[in-house]
């Protein structure tokens, strides 16, 4: 058996998000049922980060055994022959056996698109939250420096989230600003679910002056979901880079 | 009457090209469709180029003449609100009763995009023409410069081309490369049917290896279709920008 090396991209806009399911479309369910064909048995895919319906990824990393040796650029030209065009395995490579794309994971980079543009272009309106108005971007990085380093994220991620450890490490909160398009970038060993969707919505919320930067660290603070902003919508969200 | 300069981008992966047709969902066809609903009258829009099926655009230029009396930014918004995300009006501007945005335009450039690397990212796959492999660009450059200049561009068009005046000067046909992507640039005050693709196509042949760059001279001076390459697909061309 040999462990092999996935690097991921995918268009999130017509997949039920990563994560296998029985009666819907999904990353994992796509890439795992090629890679079953190609393999003649059924084969388990470990993805480094479970992303939601609607998100996108530039450089998901995945796992996977296979009793067959492949050449890594034919097994990656085999498995893109058998997928749609929003869903490409660009790059394969030999993984040591111990190797496991999520538990192996070091730190993932997500990035959370807006356009504050009267229009947004249709190049772009799958990959970009359109707000449009004027946003504070100073307010919004005085609230992100808040967010940064070893927290309890709990006001961040879902009410319900059954997780006991609710602590993680943010390593970066970036917030760029190119004309009318505003990027954040957030880093992390591990994020809750949600985690990333629901600091950019808060964040949105900063900077659209509805809350201070000071409240979003008490948000942090109380540790109480609703104290924290709406998640901003699942198509502005990119999963950019794994590192191991 | 008000005469109106729309400045439009478009996905065409969608639509049956630019120009109006009975049973195809085409640009002109949705655009006029919304503007003959907002003036409740039939409207006839101009525009600045015919793009054929499948063929993009960033800027893309026409012209109506209303009879309502519209402030610049809420046409636009009224017009988008009433298309899919695929097709925008970008802006809106006053124009003098004296401007056609296909007559009055004095240079329309196109681009026409090659990928080369073994994958073609999820992003890109609608706008770039997947060609695997090496392509030699000097002597594409080589190829392109025969080209341009004022010359009978029939060997470039349909070889059932009704037009009489083959002649067109060709004021730039650049080719730049940045890393596995190619992008040939032609700008001229018009262009032949299929006359940007054709080029596309002949100098992909020329980077190929499969004919020289002094062939191509040689399929111009001939003009003869059959002596030029294919034209290369629709959806790697992209209409950029229109001077007037």
């Amino acid at each position: 058996m040999q462990n092999y090396k996935l690097t991921i991209a995918y268009d999130g806009t017509n997949y039920h998000g990563w994560q296998m399911q029985a009666n819907a479309r999904t990353v994992q369910g796509e890439l795992t049922r090629v890679l079953t064909l190609l393999d003649h048995r059924a084969v388990t895919l470990h993805g480094a980060g479970r992303t939601d319906a609607g998100v996108h990824a530039e450089a998901q990393v995945a796992s996977v055994f296979l009793q067959h040796e492949f050449a890594v650029d034919e097994l990656r030209d085999a498995v893109n022959g058998n997928l749609n065009r929003d869903l490409r395995i660009m790059r394969v490579e030999l993984a040591d056996s111990s190797f496991n794309a999520r538990f192996s994971a070091k730190e993932k980079t997500y990035r959370y698109v807006i356009c504050t543009a009267p229009v947004v272009r249709p190049a772009d309106f799958r990959y970009v939250y359109h707000y449009r108005g004027t946003l504070d971007v100073a307010e919004m990085r005085r609230a992100a420096d808040l967010l940064i380093g070893q927290h309890d994220f709990s006001a961040f991620t879902v009410a319900a989230n059954e997780t006991e450890d609710r602590v993680r490490r943010l390593t970066r909160l970036d917030i760029e600003e190119d004309g009318h398009r505003i990027r954040i970038t957030a880093a992390a060993e591990g994020f809750l679910r949600y985690m990333v969707r629901t600091i950019a919505g808060t964040l949105i919320e900063v900077g659209r002056g509805r809350r201070s930067a000071a409240s979003v660290g008490a948000a942090l603070a109380s540790r109480q979901r609703r104290e924290a902003g709406p998640k901003a919508p699942a198509h502005g969200l990119t999963l950019v880079q794994v590192d191991y």
